[in-house]
């Protein structure tokens, strides 16, 4: 066989830098995302093929989240890839909100033709159609339906870790990708009251992860009616400010009242003997929120990663020109590791040891390692050379402070472990606090429409005033690209006019640009 | 809508008792899986509903062998759900060997007819199929051609934890249905001899897995020609013996030489400078090993787990007719569920803590609540009566040996958790011992075609001399339904002729009949 090349999908450039942020904010995120190999596009129009570095930070997403759900009660369960085409009509809101985008099975066999490869058997032809998943709602719904009998068997707390497809035109890895992973919670509840305070509590559950793992402050509220989930009564999320000043949505929790209950017929006996519909929830978050993570603090040398989700935690470099340089610098960095790696299991790190790398690479220079570690957002680096370890000492530079300000010299060999411990939280924390101030400094408020339209091209959310109805919100949304991101619970009440109409508002609502 | 109930694909039987295994194997089995909550049958022809009881076992199985994959050195990544028809093509043992059972997607978009529903949209024809995957293979090495360029990129030691989908027409919960969650390997190597090791590692790391944690026993050694993968050099399998006799297929290492690295132009500049292709592995366990547990250690009474897999590792049951009673046994029960939970967290669970569960559920009677808890497979119980209070003790009854046998009575509670934590391990290491001395009772030789024919209408495995050809291999399987199911590694070396033809063979293999 020929032994041609097929064109790499990775960017082009051979310079290995990374675009900065200010030269080109789209090209840096897709620099970062190949350059720190955590996805590439694959040879499947839309699909992305998660690498390795980007899966461990998928795979300590899920350890956290999961460890939420389940302290609140729910339990894991797996439902068919495939839905039938006709569930698909049951719910009308859904069959319009996902059906201009779904992957379709029609077919159930190949078969070889010797010579000329495989083709579709057309004898092995569905009955009916099956759509690859884009959401379970109707799939659980319906099998739902058995499970629910009375009002004993409620609540049912499940959620499902799976992918989904959704054939979009235009992707970009992680943030908007034909096929994707996530988790989807859907709860079955016997009374209104119970289904909304689980729709609250699954998106505090999400602000609690984007604010204590990811490090990502978030807005929290309802979804205008735009912008809400087809089939939910109201749609609550988490908006993030990215580093450009945009929107990411990365979580939402839908309150779904009785409608998918009704399109499946799921009812139940109440205490007084009385069938009623099941009321519903749904809620998820997806590898999207890698996209989020990249753009709320990674910089111009590269990924960052706040602690609690970071693959490695500590990259330890043993420096020295010679053997004989090298032989104690390696020996006092396997020891350093072995001390981290033994610190006490804590909740901090979901009970998992202290993730320690040795860099042994003494082919390139410090200089290339050390990039190479802030390339790939690991948050402490350890330097070892021969002068550190004349003093017993060595350097710890943190990667949330680039450059000479976040490093610090001289330290104890003997009390490195324990700063290290220490210093991993105070990165976590101060990546938080950095995020915050910089997403409050880019909220600013238009009293006129005029004003909108000027402050928009400019990064940052707007708080403006809306009459509350969609007419108003798709007029804005075409004339500016600006949607409704959220109208956050704890928006100040302060009444007013519509920006566009001039008719009373109650309180501002959050504006932005999107992903 | 109208109120009806579709009819539950849960067997028909009201009586709620479990057959038994010596009156019907086959209902037994789908009794407990019923029963137990594990899975069911969904409305999509041949995918099941993994519930939330099964999925938890299938949660911590992805635990431990996720635990030892990374042990030796592999990481996670995820690889596309669809893979281009053309694909099938290139390695032609695949395309045959998959071909015949796959679910082809062919078009991306439904529409909305009112009042008719959602059709499939004819204009959104693919311009190439897509199939989903029933394995990853292509997928997988079209990706590698771009990551592999140097002796310095292998080897590459990745796996997947996915869904697969193989258009199955006879299903089974858990043992064959056409979707199911697996993990697949794929590895990349410089040498030969590097993969071939490989392969022979991930084998004994799937015998591990089986025998210390789901407490299986397993023959392991190569496939023979005809049971191999499509696509391979050789395969390596563990196959375990179920309560019936039959063989269970419950992982598999395949060797995969230069084939697709051939197929997809896989080639690396080795450290002479030359390019060569690379060498592959691939292997996987999936959902499959779930029904293989069941059957391994289930009894007439219902599930049995082992300890490390269990997803509560103790029933306690507080006792009492009053409220007077109940109160101090439900005290009690706290107390020790509280101890229990802050033994120290330890690598034979996962370094998670042990998993117990109270049963207050007093409207039911103890026996009713103590087959329930016997039913779902909680490997330990402990039941606190009145009685046992007043000498501050209580009954600690083990799941493995059902009934009177099984029971301590009045141990005290000052020593119950540390006991409990103990027996949890003794009935790890029972559960084996039995399966393997199960096992081994059920290994026959047969020395001539005569005497296996009769052989094989008995459960259990038959020890015999097979000529090695693929035509001999195939006639026995036509006329016996047995196959071979393993050339194990450590069988006696024993010269003799085989059973069929009289052809010399070098040593017996092991026929069975199988899942
Ligand atoms: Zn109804
Ligand atoms: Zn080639």
């Amino acid at each position: 066989m020929a032994e041609k090349k097929q064109q790499s999908s990775a960017p082009a450039k051979d310079d290995n830098k990374i675009t900065t942020r200010a030269a080109n904010y789209s090209e840096w995120y897709q620099d970062i995302v190949y350059r720190a190999g955590l996805a590439e596009n694959s040879d499947v129009r839309g699909c992305m093929v998660i690498k390795p570095n980007g899966y461990a930070i998928w795979e300590n997403m899920q350890k956290a989240l999961d460890g939420l759900f389940k302290a609140t009660g729910h339990v894991n369960a797996y439902f068919p890839l495939f839905i039938p085409k006709s569930f698909f009509s049951k719910e009308e809101q859904m069959a319009e909100g996902f059906a201009k985008e779904c992957a379709v099975v029609t077919h159930y066999r190949l078969k070889s033709i010797p010579g000329q490869g495989v083709v579709v058997d057309p004898e092995a032809k569905l009955e009916e159609e099956l759509i690859v998943r884009p959401t379970s709602e109707t799939i659980i719904w319906n099998t739902y339906r058995n499970w629910i009998q009375s009002y004993r068997d409620l609540p049912l707390l499940i959620n499902q870790w799976c992918n989904v497809v959704r054939w979009e035109m235009r992707t970009r890895l992680f943030l908007r990708t034909a096929e994707f992973l996530w988790q989807e919670g859907h709860t079955a509840h016997a009374t209104q009251q119970e289904a909304e305070a689980e729709t609250l509590q699954m998106v505090r559950v999400y602000q609690k992860f984007a604010e204590e793992w990811m490090a990502m402050p978030v807005i929290v509220g309802p979804k205008s009616e735009g912008q809400k989930f087809p089939g939910a009564i109201y749609t609550l999320c988490i908006e993030a400010m990215m580093q450009d000043g945009k929107a990411l949505q990365a979580g939402t929790s839908h309150f779904l009242g009785q409608n998918f209950a009704k399109a499946f017929d799921v009812t139940f006996q109440n205490t007084e003997g009385k069938r009623e519909h099941a009321w519903a929830t749904s809620w998820g978050v997806s590898t999207r929120m890698i996209g989020g993570l990249i753009m709320t603090h990674s910089d111009d040398n590269g990924l960052v990663i706040p602690p609690r989700l970071a693959p490695t935690h500590v990259l330890i470099c043993p420096m020295g020109r010679t053997d004989e340089e090298r032989a104690p610098a390696i020996a006092a960095a396997e020891k350093l590791a072995a001390e981290l790696r033994a610190l006490p299991r804590e909740d901090f790190f979901g009970f998992q040891p202290i993730s320690v790398k040795l860099d042994l690479d003494f082919k390139n220079s410090p200089g290339f390692r050390f990039a190479e570690g802030e390339l790939k957002g690991i948050p402490v680096r350890v330097e070892l050379g021969p002068k550190d370890l004349e003093k017993q000492a060595c350097v710890v530079a943190r990667r949330d402070i680039p450059g000479k300000e976040g490093k610090t010299m001289g330290v104890p060999l003997t009390e490195a472990a324990s700063r290290i411990s220490n210093l991993l939280r105070e990165i976590q924390a101060n990546l938080y606090n950095r995020a915050k101030t910089f997403r409050d400094a880019n909220i600013r408020s238009a009293d006129s429409y005029e004003q909108f339209k000027e402050m928009i091209e400019q990064p940052g959310f707007i708080w403006a005033h809306w009459d509350g109805t969609r007419e108003t919100e798709d007029k804005i949304s075409e004339e500016t690209k600006a949607t409704i991101r959220c109208i956050p619970f704890d928006r100040p009440l302060e009444e007013g006019t519509c920006m566009v109409t001039g008719n009373p508002s109650q309180g501002r609502v959050l504006f932005a640009r999107s992903y």
